[in-house]
């Protein structure tokens, strides 16, 4: 049996291996490449996703797999690492190759007819590509054979979770968000956003952001920043690559977008070492790690102990810039809560509806309910009903995220569950570091890091969500402490 | 049989969609990645090694070269990929994987034991891995079944060559170089060399490098230019990438430098689209692609005419530093030429000896005429033969270059290979186009990509290099162009 375990570990590590590839290819791709690279990068990739394929699909590691859950008797990882390579191997069988290609083809065809749709601000045109995506995602999650279809593609991102627990998380977060943003709403007192819009140098922002991801124990010897059109992170372990962008008058998508990617990143660095190749090593789930992005970025790097350890700091990085604002001021308006019509600009409190909104349609897409012609009505109904505002154009609705073009369907909720999961770790840290606002205001930023290290990073995938969720904060994921948190803060911050 | 020709072309064009990914690792570890990140390159790489292998291997593919060779009647693009193709299967099915592995984990060792030997001026601390490296080299070489095992080593860098052939060439070209050597060294007239050991700001030698780069031709949407610590060029094609490195008190580095790497760079961009991804669509040798970065770097980029054209912009590139400099003082300056104990560092004239000079030792090393132990001893008096100088340390000597230690045996000769090729290319062109100084010194650099593209190029290795080269110029490869090239230059700059 021991040579199954190795033969067994082996042949999931080299996976691990050129997935770590495919990552950095992508990465290269959306830092460095040149322009004209892009069509050998799509017959590199091509290559090593048939390579990884038929590693995925190898009869050998079917039966190693079955042969070993047949023996039974091992440890707590070894168990983990069978159940998330059978997941694995198993989707990788039942889903026909051909049916991977060609949803691979339409997909691509239908990012450039999203790309063409939302620059004519045309739905019209991107219609039969979504159409056709929804279609061979449908047969995808029918050859999977979950009996709910939309739970064949959450399993991808969020394995462990399903739509039906989703619904019910969902209703409840939105009925406590949408009382709350009608009090943020009615408030007279208004943070000022004009401070944030001044003129901020890309090079001192980049020097600033820097400092605190230094100080949050981002490990630049096992990391790199950059500078891409969209911030993403990249690499494991000890090549962990984040990006940003900079607007030289708006402080805040540098500033967050740093600590929020930098979040991402400490969890990817912050994996077991002797584990992080084996298929239970590696990160959680989707929600589990935007969980730690959300967690830095809004419930450290938005919160009042954070700023008055940093404004100063801040002030300094551009002389003169803010020295008329008060750390107060300042703290106020990097938390402006306002409904807006796009996803990634939105605040804390009206994410997650945006996020609720997208999922409601995409099930009901998904289920046939919602046909695709009728999606622009349905978008612009429920941003009236969620948000109080409509979109003028569909660019600035429907048409504004890429995430369906490309096949992502059972993705989004993953961000607002990041939200969901991030507040309900954080109140259990509370809990654990009493005086953790007395050491955030003295820029102990590593005891944050050192606290996610211990109950979230260096477990990985040995526990799906819902029991990490469990296991480290003692109750089942709840909206309550998401929801307490908002209506705590907002109170405050808007005076109600 | 179309159905064969295109199993046989998707088979070799994934592992050369491979292979780039191979060569763009390799890219990132040299530029871009984070300094912790190299035990997780290893085992990508070696992953990616082993995917590579099996597919060279691959029993098929055996088969398929078989079946078509024996069908015969192809045209001769199909005939060179199968010739192509068939070495490269020959050669990786001859060589058994664990002599493979062996040997490649003996040059690790052995490159690190090179460092701290070079490092601490200590030959007897390389000596073990460097026998141990020659042994298992000479197994390799068995292994293949060459009748010479030398030849069976320079088959990987420069196939068509032999090291009865190179002796031959190299022993002329001696015979040629070490009276010129004489001639110059007795001269009165010696070039200024404090003009280029100025303060030349990496800023301004970066742009002025890039103007260059571009008037050469050189595809920035292709392509892009990193620092790196060992310059190189990287990847094929519309993705080439070109590194240099930058010292503020020298100014050939960077700028010879970058010429140099755009010359294998122009290699790349200019194959042929349609058949890159072939076995005989890529770039012909190492010698050929030796031909073109030494082309550019010596027979373009320090040549009167070039100067003329470019002198007025680098003294504009550096405003004031070089004021008191006339053309012809800075031409003559960039053209010395002095007997030296490095390799990298060595004028056109003597260049070339370091490189008999170590294709004379790898060769007795390696037919077991020469013993480790003896190689300090051997070095010292070659280049007390050569060129009149001896090394008064090992660091200076026999332990300068990484090659041996990385098990390149056969592979110094493609250097001085390129500038015989480089100077007899370039003999014929100046054929065809009889204006080309006063074209270069209208700044047309391009008249020169456009040649280079259109004889050397376009064929990739549809020619073996003799035969390219006789196909290009009208004869077998001669030393006399280059001879000739250098007693007309010399003389002219020494006055004599």
């Amino acid at each position: 049996m021991a040579d199954k375990v190795n033969r067994f570990r082996e042949k999931c590590r080299l996976v691990h291996d050129l997935a770590e590839v495919q990552q950095l290819l992508d990465w290269d791709q959306q830092v460095v490449m040149p322009r004209k690279g892009a069509e050998q990068r799509g017959l590199q990739q091509a290559a090593l996703a048939g390579v990884v394929h038929s590693k995925l699909t190898d009869p050998e590691m079917g039966e190693l797999i079955a042969d070993l859950k047949a023996a039974g008797g091992q440890d707590e990882d070894l168990k983990a690492d069978l159940r998330e390579a059978e997941r694995a191997w198993s989707r990788a069988v039942k889903i026909p190759p051909e049916l991977v290609a060609e949803r691979a083809k339409a997909c691509a065809m239908a990012q450039v007819a999203w790309e063409e749709a939302k620059e004519a601000d045309d739905f019209a045109r991107f219609r039969p590509h979504l159409e056709r995506v929804l279609e061979l995602t449908r047969e995808t999650a029918a050859a999977i054979g979950t009996p709910n279809p939309y739970d064949a593609l959450l399993e991808d991102y969020e394995p462990g979770m399903s739509e039906e627990a989703l619904k019910a998380v969902f209703s409840q977060l939105r009925e406590g968000l949408i009382p709350l943003l009608d009090r943020i709403q009615g408030a007279a007192n208004k943070p000022a956003q004009e401070v944030l819009k001044r003129h901020f140098p890309a090079q001192a922002q980049e020097r600033f952001g820097l400092q605190v991801v230094a100080d949050m124990g981002f490990d630049g010897a096992a990391g790199r920043l950059d500078r891409s059109a969209h911030p993403f992170t990249s690499g494991t372990l000890a090549d962990v690559r984040i990006t940003t962008r900079y607007d030289e008058h708006f402080l805040n998508m540098a500033l967050f977008g740093m600590i929020h990617e930098a979040g991402h990143a400490l969890y990817e660095q912050g994996l077991d070492p002797k584990r992080f190749r084996d298929p239970s090593g590696q990160a959680c789930s989707l929600g589990i790690h935007e969980s730690q992005s959300r967690l830095w970025e809004n419930l450290i790097g938005r919160s009042r102990p954070f700023w008055a350890c940093y404004y100063p700091k801040l002030q300094s990085a551009f002389p003169g810039v803010l020295d008329d604002v008060d750390v107060e001021t300042f703290y106020r308006s990097v938390n402006v809560c306002e409904p807006s019509l796009i996803r990634v600009e939105a605040d804390e409190v009206t994410y997650n509806l945006h996020i609720i909104l997208r999922f409601e349609l995409e099930s009901a897409l998904l289920h046939r309910q919602l046909e695709a012609a009728d999606l622009p009505e349905a978008w612009r109904a429920k941003m009236k009903a969620f948000l109080g505002i409509e979109p003028p154009t569909d660019r600035e609705g429907v048409l504004q995220d890429i995430h369906w073009s490309a096949g992502l369907i059972g993705y989004f909720p993953t961000y607002a569950l990041g939200n969901l999961f991030g507040a309900q770790f954080m109140e259990t840290m509370r809990r654990d570091v009493p005086d953790l606002d007395r050491r955030l205001e003295a820029g102990e930023l590593r005891v944050v890091k050192r606290w996610l290290n211990e109950y979230i990073h260096v477990h990985g995938r040995r526990y799906l969500a819902p029991e990490l969720c469990e296991k480290v904060t003692g109750r089942p994921l709840s909206v309550q402490p998401a929801l307490s948190y908002l209506q705590t803060k907002y109170g405050e911050i808007y005076g109600f």
